[in-house]
């Protein structure tokens, strides 16, 4: 008997979004590919080409390893799979603030999920993602696409989803460092002033508005940040004279790309000005001694999906 | 030659629904109107019908006096019209959490604004009237009507309003005691947990995605705030008891009006339960020794507006 297998596609993720510290995403057209396959035998073969190929380890540690085996963990089916074959093919940059552990941990999960029936819903997916991942800021749009509000109420994570009204191009300045999520986190405060918590409670809902119901000209200030930002500006060189670029280029506004180091600039689509945003973010990052690649894409919409399912 | 006048009509106002603390807020069917005579002489006469007639100064002090005089100061008139007669017939309950003064303040601004031929337009008008208030939360729901959320980027105001996608009741426990804002805001801290401004970004940013795209499932959990409501709760007996009596009689949530006391809980009018809804409010407040009126009220979707004018 052949063993089945299933192929899945899951987006990058930018985390945030400006004032949505925590609570905002979205998926962007970059993408990872996981190809699965259980072994009703102890053997575990994981191979990886593209980004990070040289960094993620291969064994038992390999996170999304560990997400099948979470996920055949709560279908009660981890004693009848106990190994698999892992292939992942990434575009996602490492550590660079897209959500590539994010991407991870939903393909491992959808992946060992259609190959057992689909016993899982999205819903329920997004609650063991973000329980493994800790946070649904990523896991949320890498599961969904679009952008994502999330909220916990005691332990219960809820998702809204949904497209703008005018189609947007985003611009990721990808710098040749990466910073680490604990790094990254560890510069953050456990209290903030109240203020900056409302301006960010503003802006993210005007933010939200905007998008939601089609008007740019509400989105010039609300992707100003002062929770997070402010104190990562240091582990980011340029960091607020990118931004300022990718403005005065054409971009609605740019942000740090969760917790970065990436910078993520929004343009609208018929503004046709990506590609100039896009190279004055890159030199603004060089005036600051950084070299960066440009990405250029688009919001996805689908979120992780089958590409194709082998069902001898 | 007889002077001319204007009534104007101004809605109530609730301010922070809960997660939006100092951000959104919303007008309702309740209001207070001004009849205001601008004078060439130095005389002034004040009158006061209904609500804080008593409380009310009806001298200088008056605040909708002195939004008149400020407006007739940006429009360099403040010298032509150094009097006014000014009429109020007030509905809304004073210091009590919907936006009294607030009313006042648009009432002023609106009608002077009117007299001198509409020289200033709607968002000029909540520039000068946070201004004179000090935060927009209030006095943006009061001039636009509906649901507004409001930044301030370096001192400049942004409003955008919107109407829900779906009908709503808004029904509202008005206790027998005053609150000062001042006092409401003196138990405050100023420096707030970074998770609780998580808490209350994701909640308002999916509020506010819910009711543009109609889609009240997303409302259940939307309404909790962590950032005001808990200090606040020691200055007004049984408040959480109030949320939940709400909750239990159907209600999609409930929270603080403003700084209080007033507690506000939302319905589906489709639901029809908004009568229930507020015997149990008034119920869950009589628990706690709190005498309370109720309100059934909708949104207010015009903000202020003319009632009449006098060209003569």
């Amino acid at each position: 008997m052949t063993n089945r297998s299933v192929r899945i596609r899951v987006p990058g993720t930018s985390a945030n979004c400006g004032p949505g510290f925590d609570a905002i995403g979205l998926a962007c057209t970059v993408y990872n590919d996981l190809e699965l396959t259980l072994l009703k035998e102890p053997e575990l073969s994981i191979t990886i080409e593209g980004e990070g190929a040289q960094n993620i380890p291969c064994d038992n540690r390999n996170i999304v390893w560990r997400s099948v085996q979470y996920l055949l963990r709560k279908a009660k089916l981890d004693k009848e799979y106990p190994g698999a074959i892992i292939h992942m093919e990434n575009n996602v940059p490492l550590s660079r603030g897209l959500g590539s552990s994010a991407t991870a941990i939903v393909a491992g999960l959808k992946a060992a999920n259609v190959l057992i029936g689909n016993r899982f819903n999205r819903r329920e997916l997004l609650q063991f993602a973000t329980d493994i991942e800790g946070h649904p800021d990523n896991v949320a749009p890498a599961i969904f696409g679009g952008f994502t509000i999330s909220t916990v109420t005691r332990g219960n994570v809820e998702c809204f989803t949904f497209m703008p009204k005018f189609r947007m191009k985003l611009v990721v300045a990808v710098p040749d460092f990466p910073l680490s999520t604990r790094k990254a986190r560890a510069v953050l405060p456990e209290k903030v002033p109240m203020k900056d918590a409302v301006n960010n409670i503003g802006r993210a809902a005007m933010l939200v508005a905007a998008l939601c119901k089609g008007n740019d000209k509400f989105l010039r200030n609300v992707f100003e940040d002062a929770l997070h930002q402010p104190y990562r500006a240091e582990l980011i060189p340029g960091m607020y004279d990118v931004f300022q670029a990718a403005r005065k280029a054409g971009a609605l506004g740019a942000n740090l790309s969760g917790a970065g180091p990436c910078l993520i600039a929004y343009t609208l689509e018929k503004r046709e000005c990506e590609e100039a945003v896009g190279e004055a973010m890159k030199k603004a990052f060089q005036q600051h001694g950084v070299a960066s690649k440009i990405l250029i894409m688009d919001l996805d919409n689908r979120g992780a999906h089958i590409v194709n399912e082998n069902k001898e």
